[in-house]
């Protein structure tokens, strides 16, 4: 389901290196090479760019994600860069980007913690030890406060099992707390926030789905009581992220094109971490819900380079 | 820092393996022969035990443990069992029997969560997983409420960052603010759980330092308030469990013999998960809080083969 298209006849690491150093050196004429950097990492999975990373750094004695920041700007160079990052670093620079800027509207430490597997989360919070010297859940906690801390520290902490088992007696009587305490508005309340943080995601599909069995509407519509409230928005998200991931992502692509002005930073963001993931399903999905695809809105949104890495990503051909 | 003697020449695994067999099958003649079983399961380092097992259940058909159940008998039992299991595995399921037993005064929890490594946490949680298709933290929440749940559950979750690097600016300004809710007897408010769940032990114990320095006490003579209160029992061992877990752990030990009727359980636990760990260490610090070797304390108060296999764990050289 990943949007990435790989030629079939790679070019050795070595050679790919060699083109990218001349694609910055402007060895070959024009200065920065846009195209050729977007004709190689644009179209190399992630061990690939991993093994290009090491060998360009060994060869010329710089971290390329150095190079890529003298050589680019704007858009065009926070989506390469972000590519360009072994998804668990990836992961780490997001979430500790949101934890500094983070106000309650920000949902990409939730979408970082609900639409990974328990294992990639688990890979992050590595990656941010190396890079950060500190915990994930420890900036985390640092950032915020109130009922948001108490989600969001349990969320990024989780370590969710992540079999199919499912107990669907369990499923029942959480379906019928979690109905009992949104009824009174208890909505961040230790049940709500255990269940959402601790149960694996075959679980609490199970409960929601004994939710809207029992009870009628989907949790959802239930936590829109009032719509405004930032906190049952991300409550909202949450239960997205874990459920329907790829309904998530296509919100945010939606939004993000929709807004007066592109919102590149969240566009990017989808982009690059679900390129190699379930981008293939987020496009079918944006298609099914605003009949324009994908592509075809990104170019009408976007220009130049930047739109031309975030195609390639989303699976056209090299030209 | 382990007290486990493992032999100069050991048998290969599967002499070791034909050994235990004949000791089960009482084919030299006696029915079980537990001092067999001393002397090879006593001796031989955890990657030793983890290959015997594998190899045992691939010759004999039958899991070493379940023949181990099937043979042995209450604390001897427990002992060789508990030793017998790989260490995540073993965390695993201590932690869970300490759910499903849970009450105020089960600090168990608190114990696995923070005298362990940030990694062997993580182990023991994937071990989690694959014992009990369920994640730690899940099965923590459900079984215990309120501000126990709120410490716990951080606790268990926790993935701290495990380097040295401290800030002690930071320490300076957590050690004010722990000292202010202390003050306010705000014990289980969310700054104290934040910095004592999340941080690394190493800027722990600096914000701990700055404490003392700045407000004249150990911290956990402030936690003293109250001494019959449970919550600030288990806060207090929780800052001795990240900080200074030999203290803790030669607590444990020291009460669980001077207890009328020794209490088998806490010290099982303690040989078995600290005999390859700091046990050295340990067994140190109760001669000097108590004035009598460990193992002579040990003598008096057990007997049999149970007191073989905890002699043989804190260091006696086979017989």
């Amino acid at each position: 389901m990943s949007t990435l298209c790989v030629p079939s006849q790679v070019p050795s690491v070595a050679e790919d290196c060699e083109q990218l150093h001349k694609a910055f050196s402007g060895s070959i004429g024009w200065g920065t090479n846009e195209g050729l950097i977007i004709s190689i990492l644009g179209h190399r999975n992630a061990a690939q760019r991993k093994l290009i990373r090491e060998v360009y750094a060994e060869t010329y004695g710089e971290d390329l994600l150095k190079s890529l920041d003298k050589e680019l700007t704007n858009d065009f160079e926070r989506v390469v860069k972000l590519w360009t990052l072994d998804p668990p670093e990836r992961d780490a620079y997001l979430a500790n980007e949101a934890t500094k800027r983070w106000t309650s509207s920000n949902q990409v430490l939730v979408e970082i913690a609900c639409t990974r597997s328990p294992k990639e989360l688990l890979h992050a919070r590595e990656a941010y030890h190396a890079r950060f010297k500190r915990s994930l859940e420890e900036d985390v906690a640092y950032h915020t406060s109130g009922d948001f801390r108490k989600l969001l520290v349990a969320l990024v902490s989780s370590y969710r099992y992540g079999g199919d088992d499912v107990n669907l007696i369990l499923a029942k009587s959480e379906a019928k707390l979690l109905h009992e305490k949104i009824s009174e508005k208890a909505y961040s309340c230790d049940d709500v926030i255990r269940i959402l943080s601790t149960r694996s995601k075959a679980q609490i599909n199970a409960t929601l789905n004994q939710y809207k069995n029992e009870f009628g509407n989907d949790i959802n519509k239930d936590l829109k009581a009032d719509p405004k409230d930032e906190f049952l928005s991300i409550l909202r998200s949450t239960v997205k992220c874990l459920v329907y991931p790829e309904k998530y992502f296509e919100k945010v692509v939606r939004l993000a094109i929709n807004r007066r002005g592109t919102d590149e930073g969240a566009l990017t963001r989808v982009v690059a971490t679900r390129a190699e993931v379930d981008m293939k399903i987020v496009k079918d999905e944006y298609q099914r819900r605003n009949s324009v695809p994908l592509d075809r809105a990104i170019a009408k949104d976007t220009n130049g380079d930047y739109e031309k890495m975030l195609l390639a990503l989303i699976g056209h051909e090299e030209a």
